[in-house]
């Protein structure tokens, strides 16, 4: 029985129709993945929280490695000097910067910025390390915190600290920079798609849009529930951009010196939000197996007497599965089954495990879906594989859920009118040809509120730009985005 | 051969006995451990140096997992006020901290201390998560940056910026909180004899010597090849200081509103420091096969012609061991064999398999033990089995060396001056009587610069304090410490 104290911890989510922000918030904060901190902008990552994100992490710091990728730590503090040099990147972050001015007690001789992102530091360092072909090419990765000041925040899309990853190499060749921001964009995209069941948009950006100092940016387009997309991912080809300022040179095989090229990528505790948008509903988070925490959590229905029967029984089937799945068995007893059963399907547990006296009995189980709320009926012996089929089952399920919803909600705009009648409306993302000037991107944006997600790697034929009528150079995706 | 072009490569290591503080840094950095960074203080974790990193983080965490702790993440930042909360502590990191004054373009109305440690923020988030006692035990553990403005710093034991875990813990009683105290510092115990092979005593600080704002502080202590001692691991009894400054209370299982009582415990990126003067030598790093990066290194010798049947068989060698150790082939053709011997041997890489022709035509192969020189020639067939003992033989060899070093360097004094007398020549660790004063502490300090490590856990008979001659309350190892 629930008791009166326990009430206050059945948790309530606003419906998702009702207010897609507040039912968001309500995900996080009643499912502990987050909570607000006493410092402007800045969250707690909750244990389950983060547990999502060292399966993030741990999914791909192993393909960064099977790519040749390693591991390495660079500097929180970025001299003010340093940060200046790359004319594009300062313009680009100097407004976000949080600065140290003061330590050890004493005021500091130059500023020092809190890491925006790393690309000066780690130039300053690839400038001192490479001098031969031999040393390319270098391929490192960064895990770490960076800080950027942010008017509005969001728990996890946009917060004034993160955690990301941040990929730096350089290359002998023009062709093997662009080779490898295009490889690690598909690995993220291999990763985002397979684990995290989030359809994608693979693409280039508008000039407009890529990243401070970058040649060409590469990005992941998804889209959420309520209609808007998401930046789930970027790779940039530096081109030798950071390599002339801060006189990166290698001797070519032939002895000549030359400028390295570069790339820079990077995923963030942002594809959280994204997951959590892609697939919550109105009970709460949905988790795909491969990414959740838990993936399996057992319920015993304990009898008024004899409960010890259950419980053992209950123990047992977990010490198998344990090896098997990422498993939890909720044995309190301050809470009803039905009140677990609400618990953990607002924390996305993706397969609940139902063991009663009568179950006992017959030597069953039940098993229910998160995904669909489907039951069925296992015998104890094949639990195991029935829990595997069931997760594999439910992976693929909430990816192709994720897809058709994306299907649903992709739209077409021949016109500016057309483009933004859909943004008022079910919004989504909306395919259009675009004469790649930055004037028609920049009054779509005011007059829509859509901005262009990315030019899409597979391109249509398109005929004319929504916005001017000339014709088209690109076909393109817009939609709003967070 | 070796190229001219290749001869500044062969790295130089400054012998132990000339100047021990550069041998420390050369083996840093000309094996790639790590870099100085262009700003005071900061270090760059190379690859090399990273990967060590990494294996102790993986060490770790399982071993904090076991125990039922979970990872979570706080913010970087910590408001003024809050670490002001707490007297002992704000004195002992305010001369320390870096401060954040301007963000997003504009001056803070406080200002941020970039975490020196997170007692303050993590408490603060704890007085609003516990409020009874099923919310306790709560056993969470961070991986993270710190930063504490030092004025001399040094690669891995004292810099600007370092990398840790700190375990945060709170429990109903104090009983609870002092077994968590030494329980986690048994777990840093096993890890660094374990798997580092680095011999600790294990033992309480003096209250000088104890962490700002702890009841009581447990501490690891090493001795390097120095003489010197390492200050490995601690691990605080925090008491209720902090649970009554933030508030952190709950209601007991008789209706009762308490104080919890709090734990925190950290080790750090100061451990590879450990490591290297551990067990380094006069040719650079020697690393215990179960924390080393690359275990095995394979070493083609290839003859002048018909160089591709060793090299076949030398990647066929690889790919079988690689399945069951940290294996590298070094086939780079523009160095000689012996040029990557003494490369790998200064990298400190545990076991060495050389192949040439002879080897090839009689189906052997020849291994060759980073810590004894010692070679043998053993079958192919039987390479795996004997790769996996000699790395065995290794580790245990590594562990009984340096608990050899320690017992050769532990003396005893039973006056001041006999202590100053030890501390001028040979140093290590000398085992004393303490009277338990302060100013006695305090005059050792001053006349012979050794500090009170700990109180070690097995105490020993001891009669007189070794500076006032009063009865000894406690026996306590002295050493000029890191």
């Amino acid at each position: 029985m629930v008791k009166a104290a326990d009430k206050e911890f059945v948790k309530e989510i606003t419906p998702q129709g009702t207010d897609f922000s507040q039912w968001y918030v309500d995900c996080i904060t009643k499912a502990d993945l987050a909570d607000y901190a006493p410092v402007k902008g800045c969250m707690v990552l909750k244990p389950y929280g983060y547990g999502l994100w060292e399966r993030i992490q741990a999914g791909l710091d192993r393909r960064f490695k099977d790519t040749g990728h390693q591991n390495a730590y660079f500097p929180l503090f970025i001299p003010e000097s340093y940060l200046q040099k790359e004319t594009e990147h300062v313009e680009g972050f100097s407004p976000e910067v949080a600065w140290v001015t003061h330590g050890g007690g004493e005021l500091l001789a130059e500023r020092l910025a809190v890491r925006p992102t790393s690309e000066t530091i780690i130039c300053a360092m690839y400038a001192r390390w490479i001098h031969s072909y031999r040393d390319l090419p270098l391929l490192l990765n960064q895990w770490g915190n960076v800080v950027r000041w942010e008017k509005t925040t969001r728990p996890f899309l946009r917060t004034t600290e993160f955690l990301w990853q941040e990929g730096h190499t350089a290359h002998a060749t023009e062709e093997e920079a662009e080779a490898e921001a295009r490889r690690m964009l598909e690995v993220y995209r291999d990763f985002i798609e397979n684990e995290m069941a989030i359809p994608v948009v693979a693409g280039e950006k508008s000039p407009r849009e890529k990243f401070a100092g970058a040649a060409r940016t590469y990005s992941l387009e998804a889209l959420m529930r309520d209609g808007r997309a998401l930046q789930a991912g970027t790779s940039h080809n530096l081109g030798q951009h950071f390599a002339k300022v801060f006189g990166i040179n290698f001797l070519d095989q032939e002895g000549q010196l030359q400028h390295v090229w570069q790339t820079s990528w990077g995923v963030s505790t942002r594809l959280i939000g994204a997951l959590i948008m892609v697939h919550g509903d109105d009970r709460g988070l949905v988790f795909p197996p491969r990414i959740a925490p838990t993936q399996v959590v057992l319920v015993p229905i304990l009898p008024p007497r004899d409960r010890s029967a259950v419980l053992t029984r209950a123990r047992q089937l977990e010490g198998s599965l344990k090896e098997l799945y990422r498993t939890t068995l909720d044995a309190r007893e301050e809470y009803t089954p039905g009140w677990k059963f609400n618990d953990w399907e607002m924390r996305g547990v993706p397969l609940r495990v139902e063991l009663g006296p009568r179950d006992l009995a017959k030597g069953e189980v039940v098993l229910v879906r998160r995904d669909t709320g489907e039951k069925a009926t296992v015998s104890q012996e094949r639990l195991a594989e029935a829990v595997g089929e069931a997760l594999g089952s439910i992976q693929d399920g909430l990816w192709q859920r994720a897809l058709a919803f994306r299907e649903e909600n992709t739209g077409v705009a021949a016109t500016r009118e057309e483009l933004a009648v859909i943004m008022e409306g079910r919004r989504g993302l909306v395919a259009a040809g675009w004469c790649g000037r930055d004037e028609c991107e920049e009054e779509v944006k005011e007059k829509t509120g859509a901005t262009i997600r990315n030019l899409p790697f597979q391109q249509r034929a398109v005929t004319g730009c929504l916005n001017c009528g000339r014709p088209a150079a690109h076909f393109v995706y817009f939609a709003r985005a967070y």
